[in-house]
């Protein structure tokens, strides 16, 4: 009975040891083949420079559907297809134009862009005093009497001293957000929001905006203005409490488009009933090209499963690519995605996705139980001499949040967050600013991630006692 | 007993959670200094665009020590001095220029750069047939009657596999190091090597090569070729074999010349005789402006010190900041400081060196013994929120080397190595390609090890028995 036992002991550790070995030797091969025989970069090229910004509804858009389902096609899956989806669509018109008014003839021009879904100004343009407030409460302290007539200039910064930058976004967007509804409410004309950007630098940089379930006939023109602009416009209200701001913009919502999400399916040969999908987001914004948000994302999704493919590997489960429409501006392919799953009953156990810039790969933040991140825990080891290091439990990606459903695991990429918005929903945001290597190497922790999911599949929750 | 035992351990685990906090709080201050105030970014602005590349010798040099030096002073240490130091002075003369020709009048003009410490082309230039090799075995297998007569390329390129990029770089080096000597050696006339960088670009890299025992009389001229430069000599050579290449460049070694290492210091309270030191190097080559390398080290280092001085910090242990001279094309600097701190008896407890770019920190490499890492390892819970996560026994600093002595820690920063290459030793290794997080944070946390390393003191290693 002893030496049975131990013989167990023995079997499994020598069994542990040459699972360990194989999984190894695979992670090589796919570092490998994305480092030396990679098609991410070409591929975001041609998203970036061949066809550019790609806000939802619009040609490049479009362009970019065709492009991406021809390119999966070529790789030779089972199966690629179109999922349809009508998605809203705003444009920003011709180029917005401001500046701060210290007295007649006193101009100085100052670099803004329209938020996301804001409606236009008269084409005049508006010209009013400013208030510039830190936040909502202060906003509301100072009431009606103060702000009826103004125009409100959100100044809170991103937090500098906050390590992961995406914390510092999060202290900082709802002013982008809901800035436009709050001032409306008080009789604000119009609002300016200090970029999302941790840099001084004269980019303003764009993102969606909402009027939440203001009347349409209160609704304010929003705009960006870039951080350094944000402090000349704040040194200046310091200087002069009566100086006046003026801008113009004609960027208008549209009646809504059909478009889609592209799918690229590899048919699991085990348990083709359980899905796997790893995406980003076809969208972007229309300023710069959409290279790090999240041209990186899609073309690192499509790499996992051309990796796939070279490696002839055979998954046991479905592998999905998914690149989904609108996710800047309405969210409305992750949520056509999901509601789609639903209906035909489809069962989802992982999730992946990667849309926070082709920067170096860091490591994964998981949306899982207990049991779920003890499995990914397991894994660490292999991931290390790749120098990902980061499995913590956070949100995973605004595209397949609508999967969720207490059942699979959901996970996102996280690249190394430093220079993301120096870049991010702004002119910056361009091809040059990714770096091959780093683009590749994001990919090949994808699939290293998808793989081991395949094989080992996804640790069940345990159900709730009673 | 058992009482008094539980109180006892009690009482460690509470002395160990105030410990505890107290280190997570300074590091916390530390690094919001570095983030909210930090002075490094605005050094190298002035290092790099108003001083620009600082090669050993050169008027820029100087200007740097000049420069570095009054900024120290300007902290309020208790003491900045200059150790003064011979160092050779190598000028890069006019630009250099060189094409590949197929057949007369059939030439294409290619990016090149003399090579650091290479001899000139006679004034006219040099043409020859071109034999490309990728290692020396290649190229002593041809023997002297291929070679003689003809100038060598080597063209072994960066592998892109290895993930760390330094062992990318430890690969090929040898090429521009040696590749003179040995190619001179079978009666070549010159040597183009393919540059040292990981992307296909047009720019060469320069860096340091020798003639190593080779008499003068052989000398050869030896230069860099870009990436896309190399690939193409590389295909043409392979259509026609016949191909010949012409390049001239004027550099030239001149007489040594007198330079400093800049050094300030705050005194240790108790253990004053113990030091601790922390370093870049302040030369750089003369393509681009060496923000990277070693701009970045320089500023950071400083930045160290600025930050105790901010927090008024009063270290146990003797804290110096060293910037280094030619550590490029010399080491003089490195050697100097070690040299004379022996002379005076002086006593290193640790030294820290970073000299791998001003890109986001990922950890630090350590040159010790087992149990002096065994202490290191028990501190990497504290860098973790940082997301500092790789703490390895390697090498650490060319400069700090040669302080060495088996007792005294040595360690390197370890920046994200994915770009670096990218810029190193060119003229793309320029002030906007540092971010200013990303320096902030390598000092800061190069701040952090040192605080610890003051506090705490060095494990002492254990005495060999027998």
């Amino acid at each position: 009975m002893r030496i049975k036992m131990l013989l167990l002991v023995f079997l499994c550790i020598v069994g542990e040891l040459f699972a360990q070995t194989a999984d190894e030797k695979t992670f090589r091969t796919i570092y490998d083949q994305a480092l030396t025989k990679g098609k991410s970069y070409e591929w975001l090229r041609h998203l970036s420079l061949q066809i550019g910004g790609r806000l939802s509804g619009s040609y490049q858009a479009q362009q970019a559907v065709d492009y991406t389902k021809k390119e999966l096609e070529a790789l030779g899956l089972d199966k690629v297809w179109l999922q349809g989806v009508m998605v809203p669509k705003w444009v920003r018109g011709l180029k917005e134009y401001a500046y701060i008014e210290q007295g007649a003839g006193e101009q100085t021009i100052v670099p803004i862009c329209a938020l996301g879904g804001s409606v236009a100004t008269p084409g005049g343009g508006i010209k009013a005093e400013v208030v510039e407030v830190k936040n909502f409460e202060e906003l509301k302290a100072l009431g009606k009497e103060k702000i009826a007539g103004k125009i409100v200039f959100y100044n809170r910064p991103m937090d500098p001293k906050l390590i992961n930058t995406l914390h510092a976004y999060g202290g900082c967007v709802n002013q982008r957000g809901s800035g436009a509804k709050e001032a409306a409410s008080l009789g604000a004309i119009g609002v300016i929001v200090r970029s999302m950007n941790l840099r001084l630098d004269d980019y303003p940089h764009t993102g969606a905006m909402s009027y939440g379930d203001l009347p349409k006939s209160k609704w304010i023109p929003a705009a960006a203005i870039s951080t350094n602009g944000a402090e000349l416009l704040s040194t200046m209200i310091r200087l002069n409490p009566n100086t006046k701001f003026f801008f113009r913009q004609s960027c208008k919502n549209m009646p809504e488009v059909k478009s889609y999400n592209v799918i690229g399916e590899i048919k699991g040969t085990e348990f083709p009933n359980e899905i796997i999908i790893v995406g980003g987001h076809l969208d972007s914004w229309d300023l710069g090209d959409g290279s790090h948000d999240d041209g990186a994302g899609v073309v690192q999704s499509m790499e996992v499963l051309r990796i796939m493919k070279q490696m002839n590997y055979k998954p046991k489960r479905t592998l999905r690519v998914v690149l989904f429409m609108n996710e800047e501006n309405g969210l409305r392919g992750g949520r056509k995605y999901a509601e789609v799953a639903r209906q035909k009953g489809e069962k989802h156990v992982f999730a992946l996705e990667s849309d926070l810039g082709g920067f170096t790969p860091r490591g994964f933040t998981f949306d899982c139980t207990t049991e779920q991140f003890a499995q990914v825990q397991s894994w660490k080891k292999l991931f290390e001499p790749y120098l990902i290091h980061l499995f913590i439990r956070d949100g995973s990606g605004a595209d397949i949040g609508p999967l969720k459903d207490g059942n699979l695991v959901l996970a996102g990429l996280r690249p190394d967050s430093q220079r993301y918005f120096d870049h991010h929903h702004s002119d910056a945001d361009t091809f040059d600013a990714v770096n091959k290597r780093e683009l590749e190497l994001g990919a090949a922790t994808m699939t290293s991630l998808i793989y081991l999911y395949d094989k080992y599949g996804v640790q069940t929750p345990k159900k709730p006692k009673g």
